[in-house]
């Protein structure tokens, strides 16, 4: 038997069978479940559409409205994790802080909790995590938390827990196409951290926990927050952006939010997020963000023919809607929390431990003999 | 180009190249940077060994002897990690307990921490995750947690700070030889799942918080529990050994800390710790867990012809040392945590994303329609 040849990165490697997200990088096109993104992101609610991750279908109307009453329930934390946001500080990194209160939640659960099936503990979860998140922004701010409403959606909440404020209509809108461009993704790095967690049979806690710390990397998650640092790195010199971006290639440095390990065009969720932006944009009389935004997409694409990924824009729209830039990655997670859990739930429908292998490269035959004195006890 | 087969659970997959580990699952032969697994055990401390897996070489005296100082200044908690430890309760799962304590370490370092280097984050880490370990044990006990030496090896401050009192000779050497013998092997799911979560560049504490939540599933470190579990079902009934594993097999139930997805003979860490076993239980003038063990293993051979993994005699070890069985997953982290950082340290060496693809199987051409009302505003 030949030794099989080294997938570096995996890439190319098909790990498993999935009815989740079909993805054609050529065509650019993204489709959950069998609907394509722009039909969902049109239509359809994020809290639908997370139900339809979860289960495979768009819920009835009677399924929609138990969906939501049930998120309602459980958007409330419990105190042990308002304590630990209340203390934590204000420069505590965001996703660290997310990472640790999401890994908290189980221990402070009702004991019947953890018995709930899957489905239940996902929803319970992705109620919770924006109030995590707002939580979290109001204490840095040195102001008290607002509890969550008993009525009104995901994007409603999060909006209203984090300003005080009952978002307007178009806002909450675009908020909510947000949740629901980002919620899946086949099988990114964090989604697939999350099976293969999952994969061990460990609980739901384990695998979003480990997701929310892969999703944090600036080479995943993290890149939307690396591109409002360029952004806000543009507007404060001079330089036009073309300049800008120009300079930067030539010093071989690395653009953020362009190119994409699956697309080989234009991402299909930026797409959609460019036209929020431009929406966005004439709502407010004008976007110093989508100005620059137009401009370094221009630039990229002819001089790298690189196209503009989902972190692009996303993060152009989240500081329009005048979110810090550090949240985004957060709100990232705030809305995959529904791919990962979908994920999990279709990984235990029909589970194999995850467990590829390395090729070994160093040395061999090498024995401690006489030139290692153990130290310890004999 | 034909579409490439599924490889599920990524068996038989070479995902990377790496110089830590060799396995050779047909021989039953494992060597850490080119060492026999028995050689290390028998000669050289655990500290040693981290220091060899991290490095490529087995420390110099001078080097030994500042590592051991620097975990020697390390295994202290900060006031934050302490208090979530107080404060928790008696009845959290041990795992969930360490994986949120891991998570929380960097949100108290001192702000220059964070930029210290990947190995001495690592080294760090090493140190604390037995302080946690002991201290939870201690307050679910209802005692006050110990403070760590400021001497002896991690195994010598393990065993003090959970029992209050330092170990014998005979009891830290063995203890110390499990931790070798669990500190590394490959590819196992929660190493490759911090290696996954590494390579999108996000931080040390994100890895080995994720690696945490998969080691504790029962189809990876957490058999080591299961098979205590069994070992304490099968004492509580009037059995023997044979009969209750026979009956069990009857009945289609999974035997824990049998077979292995790597190695088609016996374990060879199963074969040292036998013998760890062997001599604890002489010395103790004989051993429940040793002779039930014994007998299973027999018993299991003859029968299905799959041999002992490692989670099959760590189980009675511990358990022959006093420890609870809960305690022995957090144990094997306490270990492992050598294994996981030095793949951090080589991922980060020479950097790729790990991102595989799925296989669509699931419905294509939906559209949503009229079927489907929006209640957003619009």
């Amino acid at each position: 038997m030949s030794a099989p040849k080294t997938a570096r990165g995996l890439e190319g490697v098909i790990a498993l069978e999935s009815k989740i997200c079909s993805i054609d990088g050529t065509a650019g096109s993204l489709v959950y479940r069998g609907y394509d993104i722009a039909d969902l992101a049109a239509n359809c609610p994020f809290e639908d559409v997370a139900w339809l991750l979860w289960t495979g279908e768009l819920p009835s109307g009677a399924e929609s409205e138990r969906l939501n009453s049930q998120l309602a329930a459980h958007r409330v934390l419990p105190p042990a994790v308002h304590e630990f946001l209340a203390r934590v500080g204000e420069h505590a990194e965001p996703m660290s802080v997310l990472r640790t209160a999401v890994s908290m939640l189980p221990l402070y659960d009702h004991p019947l909790e953890s018995d709930d099936d899957p489905l239940t503990q996902s929803i319970r979860l992705t109620a919770r995590i924006p109030t995590i998140i707002a939580a979290f922004e109001r204490r840095r701010a040195g102001l008290m938390p607002i509890r969550p409403l008993t009525h009104g959606s995901t994007a409603h909440n999060f909006l209203y827990m984090m300003t005080g404020s009952e978002p307007g209509e178009a806002a909450e809108h675009i908020f909510d196409t947000c949740l629901t461009l980002h919620a899946e993704h086949g099988l990114n790095a964090s989604t697939f951290t999350a099976r293969t967690v999952a994969a061990t049979l460990t609980d739901l806690h384990s695998a979003v926990t480990a997701a929310i710390g892969a999703l944090k990397g600036p080479l995943h998650g993290g890149a939307n927050t690396a591109v409002m640092h360029m952004l806000q790195e543009l507007e404060s010199n001079q330089m036009s952006p073309q300049d800008f971006i120009l300079t930067k290639l030539e010093k071989k440095e690395r653009i953020m939010g362009f190119g994409h390990r699956v697309y080989r065009t234009i991402d299909p969720r930026a797409v959609i997020l460019k036209e929020l932006l431009q929406a966005l944009s004439d709502e407010q009389g004008g976007s110093v963000w989508l100005d620059m935004s137009m401009e370094i997409m221009e630039t990229m694409t002819a001089s790298k023919n690189l196209y503009p990924n989902v972190d692009f824009f996303s993060a152009s729209v989240y500081a329009t809607l005048g979110i810090p830039a550090d949240m985004f990655t957060p709100i990232f997670a705030l809305s995959r929390v529904s791919g990962w859990t979908a994920h999990v739930l279709e990984q235990w429908n029909d589970n194999r431990l995850i467990r590829p292998r390395a090729a070994y490269v160093g040395p061999s035959g090498r024995s401690v003999g006489s030139t290692h004195t153990d130290k310890r006890p004999s």
